[in-house]
């Protein structure tokens, strides 16, 4: 009876690989040019990895609370934004490279005739995603806001990254 | 020794099969009424679709850029927006009855005391969820902000697919 | 023939069990003094509820409509949304300790100076998150926007919970 035992075992080995989670990757879907992929398809079996809304850390801890000097323009704030995302990501062995999905908020900014500063965004947002060592792009939507939780902070971003089950 | 591997294998396969994610729907709650779906259910072993904010196409390619006639009013914009938002999921195998989440974001129409056109808006989205032909109705939030990427655009739609892997 | 089932029998529910969805809990990430969880990570494997944008109930229906007493101010909205949400919530057996991510949006409250009534919300929020009793905190982002579906509501609440397939 002991030798019959050995085909199930084959049989089960190879059936409790069928059964693991393939691991699949995120398909990032969009044209090569575009800077935002247009979707990004998760496949099932993914974690999901919410992280909170995102806001600039203080540039000048002695300017007065509240002036643009306190966080800095758009384009530095959501430098500062993206270090610290990076930070929260890394720390669960995330990357930016499995960010499916961001949300960019702005506050019109005083310098720019209260509108919001869409190329400052871009320059900060460029410098890490699409890259050639960091090539992959989230889904994304920007849009301009009343306000943020602070008086002086112009950007606000929000990330879901998702990736196979390792 | 060879036919003991018979049982193995047939339990192996009836294993597989419980294995198997199951084809599960998404469940859409709310009132039979309602526009919306209060609430969307999707169950686990579904992939995950995210799909960028999608600003609506250009109506008038002459008319002066940022007016409203270059992307025309609320309902055309929604439309123009849905249409973009269809081909996007069609490419995926997806439809509008995959549609789990949508979040509206209008921009007030100085047409309508600078307020959002939230009629127009549903006139648009009636027309493609909720219908006999596809009945389903994502979970959903609509809400003005100050503005979007290009001046003229009253409108920005952002959704999440999901689907039994198949 | 017979007895060499047993063993297959054996292996196959070992195999059954490996390959059953882990009951992973949610992963909340953060400080314990803080609020609301940098992040929430999700495990594979899990069902994902998405509530739609839930507005503040009318709360005195004798009042004009569109006027502040008509809905109550930004802490009593946001207690009776989240009424709401725990309702929806509860109905498919799910509880705030599930929800992932909250998206909090908040209209200027004329009584605060046309500033959102961030205190306000958080005197609320605090009631139900981050308690003896219900510990977890979601992933949750905070803005002031232009307006909302119906003039006097300064609250809304959208969430989306998480949990292991049961």
């Amino acid at each position: 009876m002991r030798t019959n035992f050995l085909p199930a075992l084959i049989a089960g080995l190879a059936l409790s690989a069928l059964c693991a989670p393939a691991l699949a990757q995120n398909k990032h879907i969009g044209t090569p040019t575009g800077a935002i992929s247009s979707a990004v398809l998760v496949p099932a079996g993914s974690e999901t990895f919410y992280v909170s809304g995102i806001t600039p850390p203080v540039l000048n801890e002695g300017a007065p609370a509240g002036t643009p000097p306190e966080f800095g323009d758009t384009k530095t704030q959501v430098a500062g934004i993206l270090k610290r995302i990076d930070a929260i990501l890394t720390a669960q062995g995330y990357t930016f490279g499995d960010v499916v999905m961001m949300r960019v908020f702005l506050v019109g900014d005083p310098a720019k005739g209260g509108k919001m500063d869409f190329a400052g965004m871009m320059e900060s947002y460029k410098a890490h995603f699409g890259t050639p060592t960091q090539p992959n792009k989230p889904a994304r939507i920007t849009m301009q806001i009343s306000g943020l939780v602070a008086p002086g902070m112009l950007a606000e971003i929000e990330v879901q990254a998702a990736r196979a089950k390792k």
